[in-house]
């Protein structure tokens, strides 16, 4: 290796200059950064076959002003309307604006926008400042056929956000972002769709001196966009936070939804349970706006009883072992941990280089019977009532240790959760020097978990000097899921058919489209045959019911209004 | 009191005779019987004001055979059709299939029916042998234009089975009965729709003798009708079962569906979560038969650990305590208790006297301060692994004594578990002597629950001589439901405004139309003001995509198309 020791990239260290393309593109707080660890630099100059030459120079980074050179196509009068609907403050046309609300961050996206690549964009944005306000725009959009794709945090990674028909990007976050009331009784918060997860979550936890509650409360809910996705995204796309397993998918957490659709505004039941035929408070869950817009939702919430988490982590000897033993917890009927992840081989190696493992800690996992490409790492913890997490960390610790498990204590998981949020940041420095690392997951029954697991693995790798990291991090009984990362150094033109190749794999070997992250556009084309023609055949029905003009997020959203073609 | 001491009436303890109106009419097996205690009658009389001579004179006994007097309507190409479908052995046209198969167990239907009158019958009660056969006559009627309304277990309590249009009666659990496999992995059944509760439940326990799986299982879903109903029905009906705090209800119980609709017959996906758009697999639940008919299912089953089980029972020194602690209970997020209810005053007191309380215990209690139409009772299981019914029970405990009760031990809830199925047979012996016992139920947040209850009982206490028993018994984070027992010496033509009074009484306090008993015809003219026109405007729209030319139960089930008048 030509690497003298104390070579390091010349990691960007700067946020973004406004208004330009890096901006829109950079993930999260534009001051924030986490840079790989020099053992993963290293890493990946062996995986990838590179030397220090090809950390010198920085590409496609993006950091020229947004000049779009595209006229807005909305007549004048609709703009002018607009501004007489939600205040002149509230809606903007300039480029920089047009372009930060078309864009989420899928892989693609993220790539092109530092070349200066802008695919379809909105005329104009808007900012409602309430419901009152989404009514009158959908209202006159429908009465005047311009489309509306819905904005919240910005975190879709599947092309949710972009407006594939222009019209109007309407921004949700902006105004629409607070706790309206919490109920002591219910335990329940209602909520405004476009309040990103930490104001949530810190109004909750602040319950009792913000809004006169007798206890504190939480989300339960805590996706690795946390900091930058919207309780409104949460629901339309079905998420599940990293705590899922305890506290339930983002579906199970809705008590009740308001929505604003062309045919109707309407508020489903606020009921624990009923029988009333079928429940269209669920058929909305995961509608990603091409129903109509979520203006409200009263979310349950749990207790904040954060002294009593207990943290654990374990060493499993192989995959087989850490799946094995993860199906016991999850089906032995003794509780839920509620973080509770398992990583592949694969991930579990890098991710000790990500971290740093000690050389000597390394070795006597080794010596115990732990070995580099077998091991499994498995981190979790328990949340609830102080007797029942204390159950339910010594019952995951016995169920462990039965599948030849060593615990690694809790420091692991503790460091995870303080860094969880803060992944998503590496991606700018790997595309600064050309690597590209995306995820695409899966929901998958025990059944079904090893082959999606092999094979998906089998076809990525037989790609030379690509990275495949996988872990599973939401658990049932029933199954799991499995998240894949993939990182190589790789154009996007190779990049798009090889995706196009893994998400067949991943259908074909008993995974869903997508566990967590919806659908958008960029999984559209695979609905039909994944779903069925007959059921793909019920959501066209719906969404020609509710929005029979289509100027809900049009142009493939779910594949319901169009078939995009594979990319 | 002119009651001799040993007056005792003449319950009805013979088998209805084959073909006869009772026949029909009674609940269950034909020769199993429960009789109002002794305690029970001096009630009834003090209570309506009654003498012996109104217990020696029975009255609309439905002893003779059923005449129809109707002739099919069914061309008979139609009927020579289904023969070649299904085979001559699977169609009958005879009068007393075509009544058995048109009724369910609605009290006004018994009441008729007793009486003779048989309203809205099918012309033809076809058998199918399975999946295949489904699909054909779904086929023939649709393309034919003949109504089609599914029959199963039968123990509708709201006019679902009736056929308005006539046309055929559709009889799923005569061969579509059976599990079909288990999923030792997965830990699901795949079953037939028509299969009963206990064929089902044996099947599931005795999985390693009959299906060579690794384990015992139980389906958790144990509702009052639990004998008399199917799996299938369970799921299009949105149904609860005693033990539903722990397992769910059965919604929460489905893994996947296989449906026959008209336009098209379809699977959805075997996984535990996917975020692939709004869940057909949930829209389907509780689509009554309007939609299609499910034919399999897979069910999530659970490890069935009798041994590890729990009994529990407390009185409560009032209404309000028992409400707060089972709030406390379902929130404090140390596990669920499996079986949990709780009877209000009335209930308490009348159920003491049924079970016969010894007169000590009975001043023992007063003694101890809870005193009659005050106390109130809570039965209870914890079920699972044995460290968690441990640790569910000891916190059960505690939070009933921080509430102010005193613990009855295991007995009442054995007691209870032993004749939980044998309630509805009591129906008989009251109607034997004209006396009218019907339910409704609902589904409430808990900050509803006082209100809901003290409106209804308001209500139905300003009728003089009314019995009205309440008990909560499915639980919550967010609510539970309430189940209106009530009991009067009062004929069908003052019960049916009554009654049309209390649902009025439910749906404006709070209450949803139904918690597990579904809508049926009976609650379809409160649908629409229940929910909205909008939200019934998306059932509709999904209706007429499934079954553009309304054959599947056609005639107003869930108020789809058409709204029964109020009756």
């Amino acid at each position: 290796m030509d690497t003298p020791k104390h070579f390091r990239p010349d990691w960007t260290e700067r946020a973004p200059t406004p208004g330009t393309y890096r901006a829109v593109a950079k993930y999260g707080d534009p001051g924030q950064f986490k840079h790989p660890s020099d053992a993963w630099v290293a890493m990946m100059k062996e995986e990838f076959q590179l030397c220090d030459s090809d950390f010198r120079q920085k590409q496609d980074e993006g950091n020229t002003p947004i000049v779009l050179n595209r006229p807005p196509a909305l007549e004048a009068r609709h703009v002018d309307a607009m501004k007489v609907l939600v205040g002149e403050g509230n809606v903007a046309s300039d480029d920089l604006s047009r372009v930060k609300y078309s864009s989420g961050k899928t892989a693609e996206e993220i790539i092109e926008l530092r070349q200066g690549i802008v695919r379809e964009v909105s005329d104009l944005v808007v900012h409602p400042r309430d419901k009152q306000d989404v009514q009158k725009i959908v209202a006159y959009c429908d009465a005047e056929r311009i489309p509306v794709t819905v904005f919240s945090g910005g975190s879709s990674v599947n092309f949710g956000l972009r407006p594939m028909k222009g019209g109007i990007s309407l921004v949700l976050s902006t105004h629409m972002n607070q706790v309206l009331a919490i109920d002591d009784t219910n335990q329940t918060a209602r909520v405004q769709p476009g309040m990103f997860g930490p104001a949530f979550e810190a109004a909750l936890n602040h319950a009792p001196e913000r809004f006169g509650s007798k206890r504190r409360y939480t989300c339960g809910h805590f996706p690795q966009s946390f900091e930058y996705s919207t309780v409104g995204g949460w629901v339309v796309t079905l998420g599940s936070g990293q705590a899922s397993t305890y506290y339930g998918d983002v579906d199970e957490l809705v008590f009740s939804q308001e929505y604003v659709t062309p045919t109707g505004t309407f508020k489903t039941l606020g009921v624990p349970a009923t029988a009333t035929g079928p429940k269209i408070n669920d058929l909305m869950k995961g509608s990603e706006g091409a129903f109509g817009i979520l203006v409200e939702v009263t979310m349950r919430v749990f207790r904040h009883m954060p002294e009593n988490r207990r943290h654990f982590s374990f060493m499993y000897p192989n995959w087989e072992a850490a799946v094995s033993a993860s199906r016991e917890i999850t089906q032995a009927e003794f509780g839920k941990p509620a973080v509770f992840r398992i990583s592949d081989p694969e991930e579990t190696e890098r991710g000790l280089k990500l971290y740093g493992i000690p050389g000597v800690a390394d070795s006597l996992l080794s010596l115990r019977g732990f070995r580099p490409m077998q091991r499994c790492i498995c981190l979790g913890t328990a949340e609830g009532d102080a007797d029942y997490t204390r159950l339910v960390a010594r019952k995951v610790a016995a169920i462990a240790k039965q599948h030849g498990a060593m615990s690694l204590g809790a420091y692991a998981t503790r460091k995870w959760a303080k860094t969880r949020y803060a992944e998503p940041y590496m991606r700018e420095d790997l595309n600064d020097y050309g690597i590209l690392i995306d995820t695409l997951e899966a929901g998958v029954a025990w059944a079904d978990v090893h082959r999606l697991h092999e094979m998906v693995r089998l076809f990525v790798k037989s790609r030379p000097n690509t990275i495949c990291m996988t872990h599973a991090s939401h658990f049932y009984p029933q199954g799991t899921n499995l998240y894949f990362i993939f990182i190589a150094k790789m154009k996007l033109d190779e990049y798009v058919p090889f995706q196009t190749a893994i998400i067949d794999h991943i259908v074909a070997n008993g995974g869903t489209l997508s566990h967590h992250h919806g659908v958008g556009r960029m999984l559209a084309p695979w609905m039909e045959s994944h779903l069925g023609k007959e059921q793909m055949g019920v959501l066209r029905a719906v969404k020609r019911h509710f929005d029979p003009n289509n100027i809900m997020n049009p142009g493939g959203q779910l594949g319901l209004d169009e078939v995009p073609p594979r990319r």
